[in-house]
């Protein structure tokens, strides 16, 4: 009766702020920190791990296109060795800061665009585990269910955990609704709480058309990019403890992260 | 009876190339790799890397301010705390990709307007200093002799290596003639290798007022931004090792650096 | 009894916003526009451009230094030929987006380190006043009063115009107070109206030390990166305008910037 | 009997160089210079464009993804109002800088993946044709035969002219033989200036099969990346001229391009 939940962080740069990273950091236990090819700079990045590290907050490379200007968030057609270098250097240098502020990172997660691509691309796909196993391959791998990269990793022996989005409304196929769409994000704190429990409990999540289906579910990813967000964050956090559920990270067996 | 070589590497950029380290790394026994911030791209880096690997040479972080339009050849005036998480990352970055190819980095030299800043300005040196310190200090620091950073190192339990200009005119207060005057640089072989013998033999190098001064050189750095400047390293390497001088890494102990 | 409010805009980057640049154009008669060196992407220069064009405020172009990762705030070291490239290149991209929109660009306001630099270093100063001169010699330069590429602009024939920090204490020599002394910034709207409409009226404005100093103001520069800083710009406005002071552009003799 | 050379320049990037502007501004009538987003500085931009004007050669804005690290050779997938501000900014900061050496752009000639990708991409090439329209709708485009661009291009009022490729194989159905098959690539001199001449004079180009198929080439593509190519380029254009075929550009009815 064990949930991890995982939040982006460390996507400021320079004097562009974004996310309250300290907030957010009292309510994950795993954080999911730039590398400074969508956002993050060095400094902002070594700011929000050293205050993983006194969280005991597990931390991720949220590895990405180089892409600034669009935030990761546009697809980029790169060759896989290009890829592959790409994704070392982003893991290589959060590692280091990690390292010099007395953590390490546990796991990889994609960021935006390149994470979209690689659940359906098996080149890229390939580039970005090909990438963590060179680094070193007791570092998971934080995916969609179901996705070509999560398969891929499994085949290389990698460690994948898969995630689910409480706050939004699924497909019965296991898609998420759309955001274009009505009721694809859910806003009451008590339903999301509910949704989460009953995946903890039985592995399912109610479908848009009210059938249960099944999520596999190590990681729940909570957004924290606006006030309103880090609220919702922390009220979820709060009834999920208060149900009895144990708000653990997925990459240390219930242990919190330690340097 | 013996020196170590070291050469600028990795400074390549996407469609742009940059000199020969194919050739460079049969002739150097220290490559210094540029770590994205001046010059490189993660591919690339990772392509000199795996050479420098294959050939046993040692692998040097060299770290830049974040300035690819100038080439890390201009002063920028950043903070302490954005400069030593910027070069923590760059030397991380580096660490990880040489990791993946089975070597790993052994020191670190700052490169150009960064080179020299940090050779006068404590503020600055410190930053760098703190940088390594905190990624892995048994990192070794090769800087100009006599330079703030050194001491600063030195005061600090870094080990701290010099180096000297072979084709550069000396002035007999040991600084280098810059090179808008004549006879700054030496395009003679011969010259250049019985320059460094002597060096070797005696720790001492030949000032253009022809007065003998000591130079306290662990390394000679050698250019390879053209192919006449290739040329130059592979026959002063042969005219060295004819002469009986061994070259070989400063950072190993005389021994190759193997993965 | 005229006087013209000049602000900051367009300094959002991609997934960064960065100031209500929607607010601010409803209060100023200047609005100072990234160019993309230190902030601004295309597509948001353009909307800025836009609200300015319907708000009918008039543009300047507020060059930089090439540094994102600073926000321009940082003192680069750059060759002369290179600095009167880049401020031509950001002049015409900005020109060529206020066109597209039905407007113009009728200034040129440098930003952060370059404003400070050119205000005492001869040779950036001259790169400045000659990319201007290239560009349009119609074009005004708004800079600190007494500062050298004041000087230089006026010799080379430009309009110079001056501003004035109106939530800003004065030291008796007209210099500003240091932001980290105490009672550098003034956060009473009324005290900053009152020394505006002093200023307008007498042309003096009142020094740390009580005594009343000169300034040569054209404008008055308003901050707008906090929700708190529009509030104060609003209310200065306001204010203005009740004690019967005009707002109103300095390149414009008064007129509205129109297409 | 007049035909037009064009070529890709001002492609080097702060220390790195590429191609030989100064030769090739010898050899074409039509100058694709780069704009800062794929390759380019301002201060190598406005070199290359102060050489285009000494020449009279005529200067195209060779606009592309914001890709330094790719060379704008990947294809990104940006939003089509992303897309258009930034091709309006590119167009302007060219702009600017050719006037400021007194001379202008006469056309726009999209690069690499953009040039590709708006061949086919209705949404992408549309918000190219906006963008130039929204700069100067008496500016021609470059492309290819029968692309996308084009087709949207003419219907917008825009002057649209087409290019070939006399050192590429051709395929019957008028597309490139990919540069992976044997004889992609003509290198002999004669067969290229001998295809040229055919062209002009029959607006037919030998396919691979040996059929003749029809050409609309208002212009030829000739490279200059390495100096083979600018060899190349020299030798076709001085055989078309001693077969008496006037090479003059597309854009000026046959006049040199002039301030």
């Amino acid at each position: 009766n064990s949930i991890d939940l995982n939040s982006d962080m460390g996507e400021s740069f320079g004097r562009w702020t974004l996310g309250d990273d300290k907030a957010l950091l009292d309510v994950v236990t795993s954080a999911n920190i730039a590398c400074g090819f969508h956002a993050g700079d060095p400094a902002g990045i070594l700011r929000t791990a050293s205050q993983a590290a006194a969280n005991h907050v597990c931390i991720g490379a949220h590895v990405a296109y180089r892409d600034l200007s669009g935030f990761g968030r546009r697809f980029l057609d790169e060759q896989p060795e290009d890829l592959k270098a790409d994704i070392i250097y982003q893991i290589a240098a959060l590692a280091g800061i990690a390292a010099s502020v007395g953590t390490s990172v546990s796991y990889v997660k994609p960021h935006g665009a390149l994470y979209n691509r690689i659940a359906v691309d098996e080149t890229q796909a390939r580039a970005v585990v090909d990438a963590i196993a060179a680094v070193d391959s007791s570092l998971g791998l934080l995916t969609l269910p179901g996705s070509v990269v999560g398969r891929i990793a499994v085949d290389a022996g990698l460690h994948v955990f898969s995630e689910a989005f409480a706050d939004r409304a699924y497909m019965p196929d296991g898609r998420l609704v759309p955001r274009s769409q009505p009721g694809a994000v859910i806003h009451d704190v008590d339903e999301v709480a509910d949704r989460i429990a009953t995946l903890v409990l039985t592995g399912t999540i109610e479908a848009v058309d009210g059938t249960m289906i099944r999520i596999d579910a190590d990681s729940i990813c909570v957004h924290g990019d606006s006030p309103s967000a880090v609220d919702m964050a922390r009220a979820v956090r709060s009834r999920l403890e208060s149900d009895g559920i144990t708000v653990a990270s997925f990459t240390s067996s219930g242990q919190p992260c330690v340097s």
